[in-house]
């Protein structure tokens, strides 16, 4: 018998060669329909692999990202199978899962597929799904795989094979369809009840353009049919909130081809939600005992050898300019500049913790391609801050910053976020990871103990940490349930190190701070990109650019609209009186479509008993109200944020 | 007779061939003693010289920043015909005046001058002012010119001989000294009463240090004694109020070799005062109709050859960065950028005018050896702000500009200032202006009559205008007297042309906008390093990074003092509590040295009695005060800025 310890600790005892799924079953039926795919031992594998040794194991069901990814994979070659059967004589490439379903490249030959074809493909899908075929695995000696596709004339598994190595070689067939495959795999295809083939693209073999233009099929597929539904109602609505549609509309931000791709000009509007983003930013950090800094964008070549980033990451960084002999850089990260101002006076203990805090700007190069609104762009208004602390302060520092990450979400009801803890992989030491075994297993264990005292929802990945601690990236839910990664925290304690940073402690000795990196805002760009989709451009009051506007129903009002207006700003509220000789009809049409929260309608009544009628903003009339109490709600909402 | 106009529009009448010194005279005798030059038809000209057709004319004097000049320059050729005497055979190079005195360049030969040749020169230069030499005039041929230097085996009068044509060059002669001279110059050396030479430096001949490093010495001189004595006072105080002094002393600023010269480091002290500037310019703005933006560091080269700055100001630019086939740059200017802003949306009459504000940063390549703490730097945070109008708002919008000029003045406790009006040479249309004679008069007029209107000092100078339009230059004085060029303001007809700006007006047609460039706090660097001189490091309250400091007299009295401190910081200020084990002496004596405004002692009677014995930063014990009415008088002056 051997011994299979599960992820809750308990361990129950089979026959040798016993698989993850006869395990299932073991347990429940109800559990060995669900299950798609188990870790063994910290690898992922098809259910119906033997276990011939003592194993922990975790049986992975659709929840899971990896039973996600594993089904979107099966369903690859599910399309792939289709594919064939109506288009025989294809040739396919790659066929990967993506966040949100997966892609085939393939070779139609002299044939076009268009998005017609999709219907037939998607029921072709269906019927081979009701078949329920078995994903078979087959082990396969290099030589037997290259005759195998040679026969066919495949050229494109043929140069996959090139690069694979002998005895590490699998095919995976269902139904009529083999593939070159590393697996793993979902058990049958049945599982697969909701198919959508959502795009065609063309794709160069190996992203290279001198090759040869690929057909790529995009596709999602459900194990039912509400979750297709959810998922598509999620893309028309994330389409409607597209923050790039909403970000012209509503004059947030706008680039310019004489300034360059991926370099966002904050319009006036954009800048009011910045400027809120950082007062509450201030605030927030002032009260958590941080202090400001200002740092320019460039420095020398050597502050980024030192710091690392030159060596690793001078792709993603901007090309040098040339100066007396020296080379400057634009500034892909704050943290160096941080240390040196850290370095510029000695410290001693009673300074630490330092908490240095900076809307600092950052420039990395990200290919033109993969730019996107504010989403992917090249240059980053970042919510950073670094902590440099003593080991003993750390838990409690990076407490507090996740109480500050637990604060923010509320403010902007962000209700779903998980943070993703990662570590170090051992095997690895030297070579990705700073070679100090115990201090990534002690700071590791800090993290990982901090993360359960606080109830936060969190996963672990190994082999994901940072070069130079471990990092949790936070990542949250908008409103429509699509996921954005929002930042990273790190633990760092390399950097300390390179810049030879250090304090007195209390003993009289030199000792070498921790430091902390975080960004809870992440950058300006995604966040004010996540809150346009968020909340569909209907910002709150205390964001919004407009946050209340006057709308007279004839000039003859406009002196007590003035009035208003004064009374309004002199209390700080972002008010305009929308003067135009048109239609209150038409005035609330066009202040709706600019999504200002309140609209104040004026007339011979309301002027009459010194009020407004009250429109918010989706919900329509609310009634006359007072000015006076209008003025007091409003600000009540704005500085409590609500 | 030929007429004589004065600047008061005066005319009087003269016999052909009447010198200035004459009519002087004329005038009154006191006059005559006082006027050391004069400016005749925009010309500025020795007092001798004849006149001989109807001219205008200004006597100018010490006062006048031309009379100071050429006092200066005079005193050089005094300070060179004493450095003769002591050493004979020296040969001379060039003896500007400076804004503060002079210089002469020499050549010493084998010998060396030290400081304590300097008191034996001030006393030979003495005794040749009491001579009351006269500075005398003489026309001579090039060839004559040649033969006399030539023979005196001058290698650097023969070189500055060189470039110059026959028929403009002149001799000065005073005493027994004469110079290659282009003049004008004082009428005798008894003007120069009181005379200080305050330093010796070598100087590469021509600059350029592949040359003989020629002996530079430096002086300065006064019509009387007191102007001296308060110059060499102004001069020590300057020195203890050394802004690179200060600014290390209070933890303002740093800099950094692996960052680079000129690139300043802003550290938790100095970004406070940084954050107080912009909460201040942020408020007067938005009081006085500005929107915000954010614009980025960099842009294609594209942009900056459209604005202007490529084609004319590479040389202060940093080099460009090579990606993606173009080329880009760090912004010189925020201009550009700002004009794209307003260009990403078409505009009517009803926008206008359209002030964009933003606290921009900018990056200019200054030489090294030209770089001097926060006042050259390489990187500017500038207090900028571009105002888009028609030519009819541009008079209103220009006065508004001034008016906050003048409220900054006033805050800041600016006594002394003026504006100086920098005019187009219509000689240069089309070469170092932009081609367009109608509107530069009607600009410059406009610009003069609010100037007039508003009764702020002002003087004119012609052909100092930027290439786009008349400029103001604002000079401000510090409290001991040391002048700083704070900002500028420029009227933009050019560039709204070359990007093509414009919006339609009330007859639906298009119109190009006129533009105002304006920076009334300049820029973060230069105000701040002006403000602690200014201030002699002792901030106001609403400046300064720490506002007030709790001194306990002992440990026993702490609970009380954080109860304070927190009353204080729910109010918004800035304390601190000395919680060292120090005297109470000491404690008072380091806060005073942080130039902390406020120091509050806490002993047994100030806990009895809900207060604490205020000690005012360099005004000492102001006796016992509540804690409530400290508190509410603090919140006073800061919200007020006293």
């Amino acid at each position: 018998m051997i011994n299979i310890t599960f992820p809750d600790g308990n361990v129950r005892q089979y026959e040798p060669g016993v698989s993850s799924m006869d395990i299932a079953k073991s347990i429940s039926e109800g559990l060995a329909k669900k299950i798609l795919v188990a870790e063994v031992n910290g690898q992922v594998l098809d259910l119906s692999r033997p276990i011939t040794a003592d194993s922990s194991i975790k049986l992975i069901t659709w929840d899971d990202e990896v039973g996600k990814n594993t089904f979107w994979h099966s369903s690859a070659h599910l399309m792939a199978e289709a594919v064939e059967a109506l288009f025989p004589g294809v040739k396919f490439w790659v066929g990967p899962a993506l966040d949100n379903g997966f892609y085939y490249d393939m070779d139609l030959g002299d044939r076009q597929m268009s998005e017609e074809d999709l219907a037939a493909l998607e029921q072709k899908m269906g019927e081979l799904a009701k078949q329920n075929n078995i994903y078979i695995r087959e082990e396969i000696s290099k030589k037997d795989a290259v005759s195998l596709f040679f026969n066919r004339n495949d050229e494109y598994k043929l140069d996959l094979l090139h690069n694979l190595e002998d005895g590490n070689i699998t095919l995976y067939k269902q139904g009529q369809f083999t593939d070159l495959c590393r697996g793993p795999h979902i058990p049958s295809t049945g599982h697969i009840k909701a198919i959508k083939l959502t795009n065609i693209a063309g794709a160069y073999w190996k992203g290279d353009e001198k090759n040869k233009m690929l057909t790529r099929v995009y596709g999602v597929t459900f194990p039912n049919a509400k979750l297709l539904e959810e998922h598509l109602t999620m893309l028309e609505e994330a389409k409607k909130r597209d923050h790039r549609k909403l970000g012209k509309e509503l004059s947030i931000y706008t680039m310019n081809d004489d300034i360059g791709p991926g370099l966002i000009l904050w319009m006036p509007n954009g800048t009011i939600i910045i400027e809120e983003l950082e007062k509450l930013a201030k605030e927030t950090e002032e009260a958590a005992g941080y202090k400001r800094v200002v740092t320019l964008h460039i420095a020398k070549e050597n502050l980024y050898i030192t710091s690392g980033h030159l060596p690793y990451y001078a792709d993603s960084m901007y090309p040098a300019m040339e100066l007396d002999g020296t080379k400057y850089y634009l500034k892909a990260m704050n943290c160096p500049h941080h240390h040196k101002i850290f370095d510029a006076e000695p410290h001693s203990y009673k300074d630490m913790p330092l908490r240095l805090a900076e809307y600092g700007t950052c420039y990395r190069y990200e290919q033109s391609g993969e730019l996107f609104g504010l989403m992917r762009v090249r240059c980053l208004h970042m919510n950073d801050a670094h902590i440099y602390c003593s080991k003993e302060q750390f838990a409690e520092e990076f407490k507090a910053v996740n109480a500050m990450y637990l604060k923010y979400f509320q403010i902007f009801g962000i209700e779903k976020y998980v943070m993703r803890l990662s570590l170090h992989d051992p095997e690895k030491l030297g070579q990705k990871y700073v070679n100090e075994p115990e201090l990534w297993l002690e700071t590791e264990d800090l993290v990982r103990k901090v993360l359960i005292e606080t109830g936060v929802p969190f996963v672990e990945v190994k082999g994901e940490g940072a070069f130079y601690g471990p990092k949790i990236d936070v990542q949250i839910w908008s409103a429509i349930g699509r996921e954005f990664t929002l930042a990273t925290n790190q633990v760092d304690f390399a950097q300390p190190r390179s810049f030879g940073l250090s304090y007195t402690n209390q003993n009289n000795e030199q000792e070498i701070p921790l430091i902390i990196h975080r960004a809870p805002l992440g950058t300006h760009e995604r966040f004010i990109g996540f809150l346009l989709e968020h909340y569909a451009g209907k910002l709150p009051m205390w964001l919004a650019p407009v946050q209340a506007k006057i709308l007279p129903i004839s000039d003859k009002f406009m002196d007590y609209c003035v009035d208003i207006k004064n009374q309004m700003r002199a209390r700080g509220i972002r008010v305009e009186i929308d003067d135009r000789s048109e239609k209150i009809g038409k005035k609330i049409r066009d202040t709706e479509l600019l999504k200002v929260p309140y609209m104040l309608v004026v007339g011979e009544k309301e002027m009459a008993e010194h009020g407004v009628s009250l429109r918010m903003q989706g919900k329509g009339d609310q009634g006359l109200i007072a000015v006076d109490s209008l003025i007091s709600g409003m600000v009540d909402m704005i500085q409590n944020r609500r």
